[in-house]
């Protein structure tokens, strides 16, 4: 039995029912968003146009639209339905926490079953000591809160000017104020925006496939370490808190580290006190076919992981910190009148955590990780497969996360004009073809739910491979590939 | 029929079930919570030796713990569970929008026709121009969302340096690090934690009942009001961007401006080009008897709203961002390359959507907010009943939005010192005695559910004295009351 049987025979009754709506109804609803919604990363100028593609429905791993059509997601709603969509064993979960029990207070010394259930699940499955949980509802507000608990841990230990941050270029570790400012997206960085603060260091990006002209991988890996040393020397040890990375970084681009760089980083910050933060929202549960990717695959111990995204398989929003053993015998020996005056009101969310609950039981029972371990390396063979297209200039990642990326000239690996808009046309011929695939600027990120089939890979490729043989006619009619 | 009767009518089949569980149970997920969670504002030095009060179960307007013992809940969970626990019809939209499409993405141009239509009911029932929404999922990084905007907004119309935000001593917009920043609560600040940054600045605390000693409420007004004049003029107008105020503000203690405060802070914002936000996170979706109380309590067109808690009656973790077609005008012209880089996972998440679509649909239907007007002032008026206690010295707010102030002096206002814990006296005999009130330092708030009959009223009030009393009588018999 592969995962899309069981997951398609654990479909609620209402079974495949049709998702069209009537076109009167799509029209008003596409109207309703075009006139009230404000989308994460709007551009004014083209959504005032255009307004927004209306997703109506979902089963299994596809998403269907108002006429009803179904397309193949290559996203997993954005990196998170991991189990994929129409899941009753979860949807049930919320439904009986919503009918015992939707929401009591968190705070101070009130709590609720499902909260502590999860957060001694999350303990038993994290790596090493990391055994305890603060909950968010996402990984924004989990990294926000992770700067929060380092500085009230550097604090009680009498160190409070280790304050500032060392973050990477081309990293994405939110969008509240503070981890927005701690993120190295170029394209993140509106010209009219500009969130720069003092207390965040932005390293050089761990790039392998866009390091120096000429350098081979083991002497970038040496600059990237030797410029992160001087960058703690010149600032004083004494004034950095941490260092937050993703193992494998999402939205910047699934950029790849060159092989080691995790080891010496973790060297370093040990060497000069300071955390290792390991941004696992993408990373985890199951993506590259582990709960938790640091130790496992990358051989990290981080003293803090975040998590969101696949933690409820997107059903429901939450975000996780989890912390060391360590870091919390410095909190637990705080003064009495030390209070970590940090938390939000939907931390720990009865309903949602229930969520949680159901979604690790379900990862364990059907084995998801070890189908990631199976599947991954034939999804990452069969997306290495575009490379003897021209236009293809890196295909990257690992298992279930990937990225596609175009180049006019795979030798010199220079990009087309940002005005080609390459990426959005592969993207938009893959829509066309059934396929929803994630473009961020010359990038074609693929992110699918870990529950594809070969079959559902062997699509994903060949749907890819038409979209961006498309796109290359394209360019060549209008003279912008020669 | 009444408030409470239509509530228990939409009950569940399950109905009402013992939320007892077995005793070793109880004990494991006590441990459980204890070893792993990390609480909102814990205070490491009493919860590692007490741990946390476990509730088991909700319904009506009840709360059980894990021997299925009941309590009154007058907090409404955390002032959110306006509708009450276990209403099935709420249940329902969760489970079967979860059931037909759980999650997609809504970022850039995709988009789900619950966050639609959420948004176009909200724009109905939000004042004047308040037409437009961004939603994420809670109080907190719905204000921090709005600081982006408001930055995007100024630096689009050419005025980048108008950055600064005008905030009040004694408030709460939430914990993001930003939001913190811009939250003045003395109880808030950790002697370990300081979050200050020049970009936020902090007025006086408009709180009448501690005016300075021998001024009037109209002197007391006109120096809030001159000090934020001059406050503005010594800054420059041309680099403050924003006043946030909750109209009442809530963590902080419930806290009353001056009669005629908020028109005439209105009127400064619009002679300096200062956004006016109002956080409705605590007063909006019915909790003053209106949706939205800026306008039909207060008086004030706010530029943008921020709510939160009751728009889903706390059943689903929701925020939303409400801003004026005056803002979107300004976005709307915004060049091509401009992007509003801001976003969340879970912005618009369509199960939590559908909460809050059931939420407004049940308010509606069942004139919640009319039974609130109706209610409301007997609420006041059975609580303001306990001022012939000579250890309360305040009781302040408006309809289902109330605080008890405790005072060692009712005429000099003079308090209990920190010691002698008068707030979690009065809670904890409260607690005793069946009733779940909120202490924060010397006060206790009261928010309840709006469901609350005169029946609930009456017990609330009731209980309230004899927890006093019984507070009374301990500090008589330790000496410190004499």
């Amino acid at each position: 039995m592969t995962a899309s049987t069981l997951a398609d025979g654990r479909l609620s009754n209402s079974g495949m029912r049709d998702f069209a709506i009537p076109e009167a109804e799509a029209k008003a609803a596409w109207e309703a968003d075009r006139q009230h919604l404000l989308h994460p990363w709007t551009n004014f100028a083209s959504f005032k146009e255009r307004g927004a593609f209306l997703v109506s429905g979902a089963r299994g791993v596809h998403v269907y639209d108002t006429t009803g059509r179904p397309y193949l997601d290559g996203m997993a709603g954005l990196w998170c339905v991991n189990l994929g969509y129409g899941r009753e064993d979860i949807v049930e979960a919320i439904a009986d926490q919503a009918r015992r029990m939707p929401y009591f207070t968190p705070f101070v010394d009130i709590g609720s079953l499902p909260a502590a259930d999860l957060a001694k699940e999350i303990a038993r499955i994290a790596p090493g000591d990391l055994n305890h949980v603060f909950f968010t509802c996402g990984g924004s507000t989990a990294n926000d809160s992770a700067v929060r608990l380092i500085h009230f841990y550097h604090a009680l230990r009498g160190k409070k000017d280790k304050r500032r941050l060392l973050v990477q270029m081309d990293s994405y570790h939110g969008s509240t104020y503070l981890t927005h400012s701690m993120s190295g997206r170029h394209t993140a960085r509106s010209p009219l925006l500009n969130f720069e603060t003092e207390m965040v260091q932005t390293l050089r990006s761990p790039n392998t496939y866009r390091r120096p002209e000429g350098m081979d991988e083991a002497a970038f890996l040496d600059l990237l370490i030797s410029e992160m040393e001087e960058r703690i020397l010149s600032l004083g040890a004494d004034t950095i808190a941490a260092f937050f990375a993703e193992p494998l970084m999402g939205a910047g681009g699934v950029i790849v580290p060159p092989r080691g760089y995790h080891a010496r980083v973790q060297g370093l910050c040990r060497k000069y006190d300071i955390l290792y933060v390991s941004d696992e929202v993408v990373t985890g549960f199951g993506r590259l076919g582990q709960f938790f990717a640091s130790t496992e695959h990358f051989g990290i111990e981080p003293d803090i992981i975040i998590s969101a995204k696949g933690i409820t398989s997107g059903y429901q929003p939450l975000g996780a910190l989890i912390y060391s053993d360590r870091i919390h015998a410095v909190l637990n020996a705080a003064p009495e009148d030390a209070w970590f005056t940090n938390g939000f009101t939907y931390s720990g969310h009865p309903v949602v955590c229930a969520a949680g609950l159901a979604t690790i039981r379900a990862m364990e029972n059907e084995d998801i990780c070890g189908q990631v371990r199976e599947n991954g390396p034939k999804f990452e063979k069969a997306l290495k497969s575009l490379l003897d297209i021209d236009i293809v200039g890196d295909v990257r990642g690992s298992h279930f996360m990937m990225c596609v990326e175009a180049v006019a000239d795979q030798k010199t690996k220079q990009v087309f004009s940002p005005k080609a808009d390459v990426g959005h046309r592969i993207a938009d011929h893959a829509h066309e073809l059934g396929l929803i695939a994630r473009s961020i600027g010359h990038l074609i990120v693929l992110s699918p739910p870990l529950i594809f089939t070969e079959e559902h890979i062997a699509e994903t490729a060949a749907t890819l491979r038409e979209a961006i043989t498309r796109t290359r006619a394209d360019l060549k009619s209008e003279g912008i590939l020669s």
